[in-house]
């Protein structure tokens, strides 16, 4: 049995490691893949987006483990949910969300609460360690859902406020999703918001993050475009990203994830 | 059998996962738990602070590698100790010593001194790889730990220089073990010193690292404080440590690891 | 069966865990070597060196899956080969060559061609999931080398432009080829160059990189010399390093990778 594992706990600190520890403890056969622990603190979106980008590519059957908190904030439930096969583990704050409806929906889901399938002593500050890690373990183990604990009513899940693009006639706003170590720029688009302004590869366009605005091409691929141009490209998990061949766009545009971005058609 | 794996060594060079290969062309079914490769390099305190925390939550009688070296100073032994069921392999400069007292103390020390269980030629600078790994891989192959070299008497291994904190009547005395990831500051106080002096979750007290004083409060968790305020809590390791609903506790009190830092009770 | 992994892909993304996950839907039983990850991004030649170090410490027989890319250039090979026993797997731009050639030079080698190992969907701009990870799974699941795709000459695969030392009578002028966690400085230099000019442990010289000198000596390790020197030593993978006891010796030079370092026998 697989085991997979997200957080934002860093490589810093023991805390993945430990994790790691009472995982193996409870379940010596499960194997881990760590997916990334180098999350923005705090940041749950980037967990649920990295999440839904890995996802499809996880072993068959297996169980998430996922952990990523806001660093303000009170009390939020423990949650295990089914969908489509996948057992997904972690807090009640939209966090598996995404990926789980990527798998065509929550099956079910329950509340971590019974104790049997904690550590004896639960911490308030680390439940990935005392609660999450030996409620996966033990799902791995062949523990049912529904011994967890109770059940939830599926719509009353948190659910995370994604940003929508607006798309007009000759310009369409979008949001920076998350920029990857290559200076990538992941946008809250796909080809068919390109299609429905007639963006097609070759397109001129402009960019504008804050005042200033920067030519860019839409483009099928690197290759297509001289080093030093901006690209508009389907990335391979077929979001749209922008990139520039040979450098690092999200310098050049100083953007940040969550800052928004303006894609101008070109006047003809 | 699982070796747990500890070091300074980092993960931008190949130097992890050479120790990898090396451990499972010994010991192909050895499974490895990385703790961390990221501590601050050359600090032995730090790891040997980080081990202590993690310890409790690896697996039953495994196997503990850690190696961190400081930067300066000549020669140090290589030791295998055992301590309640786990065996430990690393330098003896006192980075394995507070993990294995944690369980129970040091039954038996060895030195690592058998050729026949390190790799072919041994660096003068990298023992991890030569040394320390083909020794852990050859305990978790089932080499007794007296096979790897003559006794040594426990009370001759190095140990640490840990700082202890001073309590006064109105006044603690104490210094920065850590700051993890999130910017929490662990100290070298436990319940009982804030036990010792009076303070209780709810007590208001003033922190005090360089000229300028800070107040915070003792909480039992982050809820229990408003977004902004300083807290003094009981981490989930069992330390004392301060930290700052919503932000980033270390940066705002500019404090680093080894500096001392005063708890004043307020005036009342 | 072991798989050795080592790209440019950065630990913050999805984008290792992805590959995991793909190595693992397609060979749930091989067991993942990570050399790193952190390689410095589009670096082929650093990824070739940390590479040949590497290698030699590897299990037996097994594969190793490799991926940079340069940041700018048109497409290049996906090829396979096989070399003393092991079977690389990574694109065709020299970064599999120098460790193929650490194992007595390459047997064989072949293009990725065959759709039935590679994902259903190939992107062109992620080939380590789609296309290199499932040909290293399908390997260690028992594939042969020649099912991957057609042969390749093995004269025609890219190679790196590899700088080779200049020594002259009095003076070597080399090349940092990459500077480790604890600022020691890698050359493009074994201990025969310094035996061609007579450099033997104690012989002071001088190491120029850019208009400033600085004193060094030759020596064994670093207990040879006081804190502060700078040493030049045959460093633990055999090439000659540059280390400073207790610092970091590319901070004190102000040197990269790739740049130019002068050595200068004193004058007697």
């Amino acid at each position: 049995m697989v085991i997979t594992f997200l957080t934002d706990f860093g490589l810093q600190d023991d805390f993945v490691g430990t994790c790691h520890g009472v995982l193996k403890r409870i379940a010596p056969e499960a194997q881990i893949i760590d997916i990334t622990h180098d999350l923005p603190v705090h940041d749950v979106r980037a967990g649920a987006l990295t999440l839904v980008r890995a996802a499809q590519y996880l072993p068959d059957g297996g169980i998430v483990l996922a952990v990523v908190d806001p660093g303000v904030g009170g009390a939020r439930g423990a949650v295990a949910v089914q969908a489509g096969g996948y057992r997904f583990v972690g807090p009640d704050n939209g966090l598996l969300i995404p990926a789980a409806e990527k798998f065509g929906g929550i099956d079910v889901a329950h509340e971590l609460a019974n104790p049997e399938y904690a550590l004896e002593s639960v911490s308030r500050t680390f439940h990935g360690r005392d609660l999450f890690s030996p409620a996966a373990a033990h799902l791995a183990l062949g523990v049912e859902l529904a011994e967890l604990g109770p059940p939830l009513a599926i719509d009353a899940l948190a659910r995370l406020d994604l940003p929508e693009p607006e798309i007009g006639a000759s310009r369409i706003k979008c949001t920076v999703l998350a920029i990857d170590r290559f200076g990538n720029v992941q946008l809250n688009l796909d080809r068919s918001h390109l299609d429905a302004v007639g963006i097609v590869p070759g397109t001129r366009v402009e960019l504008q993050a804050g005042p200033e605005r920067y030519y860019a091409v839409a483009a099928r691929t690197f290759a297509d475009a001289r080093p030093g141009d901006l690209i508009l490209y389907e990335d391979s998990y077929r979001n749209l990203s922008v990139a520039i061949n040979g450098g690092n766009a999200a310098a050049m545009l100083g953007i940040k994830p969550g800052r928004d971005l303006r894609i101008h058609l070109e006047p003809s």
